[in-house]
Protein backbone atom coordinates (compact mmCIF):
# COMPACT_ATOMS: atom_id res chain seq x y z
CA UNK A 1 0.00 0.00 0.00
CA UNK A 2 1.58 3.49 -1.20
CA UNK A 3 1.35 6.70 0.75
CA UNK A 4 -1.78 7.68 -0.34
CA UNK A 5 -3.58 3.95 -0.26
CA UNK A 6 -2.77 4.51 3.44
CA UNK A 7 -3.92 7.96 3.74
CA UNK A 8 -7.28 7.02 1.74
CA UNK A 9 -7.53 4.51 3.92
CA UNK A 10 -7.38 6.29 7.06
CA UNK A 11 -10.07 8.57 5.68
CA UNK A 12 -12.18 6.20 5.18
CA UNK A 13 -11.61 4.45 8.47
CA UNK A 14 -12.49 7.65 10.24
CA UNK A 15 -15.35 8.10 8.37
CA UNK A 16 -17.06 4.50 9.07
CA UNK A 17 -15.61 5.21 13.09
CA UNK A 18 -17.90 8.64 13.01
CA UNK A 19 -20.53 6.12 12.12
CA UNK A 20 -20.00 3.67 14.94
CA UNK A 21 -20.27 6.56 17.17
CA UNK A 22 -23.03 8.25 15.41
CA UNK A 23 -25.45 5.30 16.26
CA UNK A 24 -24.28 6.12 19.97
CA UNK A 25 -21.72 3.63 20.54
CA UNK A 26 -19.24 4.11 22.80
CA UNK A 27 -15.95 2.86 24.13
CA UNK A 28 -16.56 -1.04 23.96
CA UNK A 29 -15.13 -2.93 20.67
CA UNK A 30 -16.53 -5.82 21.61
CA UNK A 31 -19.95 -4.72 22.35
CA UNK A 32 -19.34 -2.97 18.29
CA UNK A 33 -17.84 -5.60 16.92
CA UNK A 34 -20.39 -8.50 17.66
CA UNK A 35 -23.61 -5.91 16.83
CA UNK A 36 -21.93 -5.34 13.73
CA UNK A 37 -21.45 -9.59 13.42
CA UNK A 38 -24.70 -9.87 14.40
CA UNK A 39 -26.37 -7.63 11.81
CA UNK A 40 -23.81 -9.28 9.13
CA UNK A 41 -25.46 -12.31 9.70
CA UNK A 42 -28.45 -10.96 9.38
CA UNK A 43 -27.55 -9.95 5.83
CA UNK A 44 -26.53 -13.58 5.05
CA UNK A 45 -29.24 -14.90 6.42
CA UNK A 46 -32.74 -16.43 4.44
CA UNK A 47 -34.46 -12.37 4.95
CA UNK A 48 -31.00 -11.21 4.21
CA UNK A 49 -32.39 -8.59 1.44
CA UNK A 50 -35.29 -7.75 3.52
CA UNK A 51 -32.73 -6.80 6.31
CA UNK A 52 -30.76 -4.94 4.04
CA UNK A 53 -33.59 -2.65 3.08
CA UNK A 54 -34.77 -1.91 6.93
CA UNK A 55 -30.73 -1.03 7.31
CA UNK A 56 -30.59 1.31 4.45
CA UNK A 57 -33.70 2.80 5.16
CA UNK A 58 -32.41 3.74 8.46
CA UNK A 59 -29.61 4.55 7.71
CA UNK A 60 -30.29 7.18 4.94
CA UNK A 61 -33.07 8.79 7.57
CA UNK A 62 -30.03 9.28 9.68
CA UNK A 63 -27.65 10.71 7.17
CA UNK A 64 -30.18 12.95 5.68
CA UNK A 65 -31.58 14.53 9.44
CA UNK A 66 -27.66 15.30 9.82
CA UNK B 1 -10.84 20.14 21.37
CA UNK B 2 -6.55 20.45 21.90
CA UNK B 3 -4.16 19.30 19.64
CA UNK B 4 -3.93 16.16 22.10
CA UNK B 5 -7.66 15.07 21.93
CA UNK B 6 -8.44 16.06 18.50
CA UNK B 7 -5.44 13.38 17.72
CA UNK B 8 -6.87 10.76 20.35
CA UNK B 9 -10.51 10.82 19.34
CA UNK B 10 -9.12 10.29 15.24
CA UNK B 11 -7.28 7.58 16.68
CA UNK B 12 -10.72 6.36 18.36
CA UNK B 13 -12.67 6.68 14.76
CA UNK B 14 -9.72 4.78 13.09
CA UNK B 15 -9.91 1.53 16.06
CA UNK B 16 -13.87 1.67 15.29
CA UNK B 17 -13.81 1.89 11.84
CA UNK B 18 -11.42 -1.07 11.91
CA UNK B 19 -14.32 -3.02 13.83
CA UNK B 20 -16.79 -2.17 10.45
CA UNK B 21 -14.09 -3.40 8.03
CA UNK B 22 -13.13 -6.44 10.38
CA UNK B 23 -17.10 -7.65 10.38
CA UNK B 24 -16.94 -7.27 6.46
CA UNK B 25 -18.75 -3.87 6.15
CA UNK B 26 -17.80 -2.25 3.06
CA UNK B 27 -18.34 1.53 1.57
CA UNK B 28 -21.73 1.79 2.13
CA UNK B 29 -22.50 4.43 4.59
CA UNK B 30 -26.69 4.30 5.22
CA UNK B 31 -26.13 0.40 5.13
CA UNK B 32 -22.89 0.39 7.98
CA UNK B 33 -24.91 3.37 10.06
CA UNK B 34 -28.19 1.59 9.50
CA UNK B 35 -27.14 -1.64 11.25
CA UNK B 36 -25.54 0.23 13.67
CA UNK B 37 -29.02 1.75 14.81
CA UNK B 38 -30.69 -1.70 14.62
CA UNK B 39 -28.38 -2.55 16.84
CA UNK B 40 -29.15 0.15 19.14
CA UNK B 41 -32.79 -0.31 19.10
CA UNK B 42 -31.96 -3.77 20.22
CA UNK B 43 -29.91 -2.72 22.84
CA UNK B 44 -32.60 -0.29 24.06
CA UNK B 45 -35.32 -2.63 24.07
CA UNK B 46 -37.02 -4.87 26.62
CA UNK B 47 -34.37 -7.68 25.80
CA UNK B 48 -31.53 -5.00 26.35
CA UNK B 49 -29.49 -6.58 28.51
CA UNK B 50 -29.61 -10.18 26.59
CA UNK B 51 -29.08 -8.74 23.41
CA UNK B 52 -26.04 -6.85 24.97
CA UNK B 53 -24.34 -10.23 26.14
CA UNK B 54 -24.98 -11.66 22.79
CA UNK B 55 -23.08 -9.06 21.29
CA UNK B 56 -20.07 -8.74 23.32
CA UNK B 57 -19.69 -12.78 23.50
CA UNK B 58 -19.49 -12.37 19.71
CA UNK B 59 -17.19 -9.24 19.63
CA UNK B 60 -14.64 -11.25 22.16
CA UNK B 61 -14.64 -14.28 20.28
CA UNK B 62 -13.97 -12.43 17.08
CA UNK B 63 -11.66 -10.27 19.07
CA UNK B 64 -9.90 -13.19 20.30
CA UNK B 65 -9.12 -14.86 17.14
CA UNK B 66 -7.57 -12.50 15.42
Amino acid sequence: MNEAERKADTRHKIELGGLVLKAGFGDDKALVLGALLDAINRLNSADGLYEKQRFVSLGNAALNKK
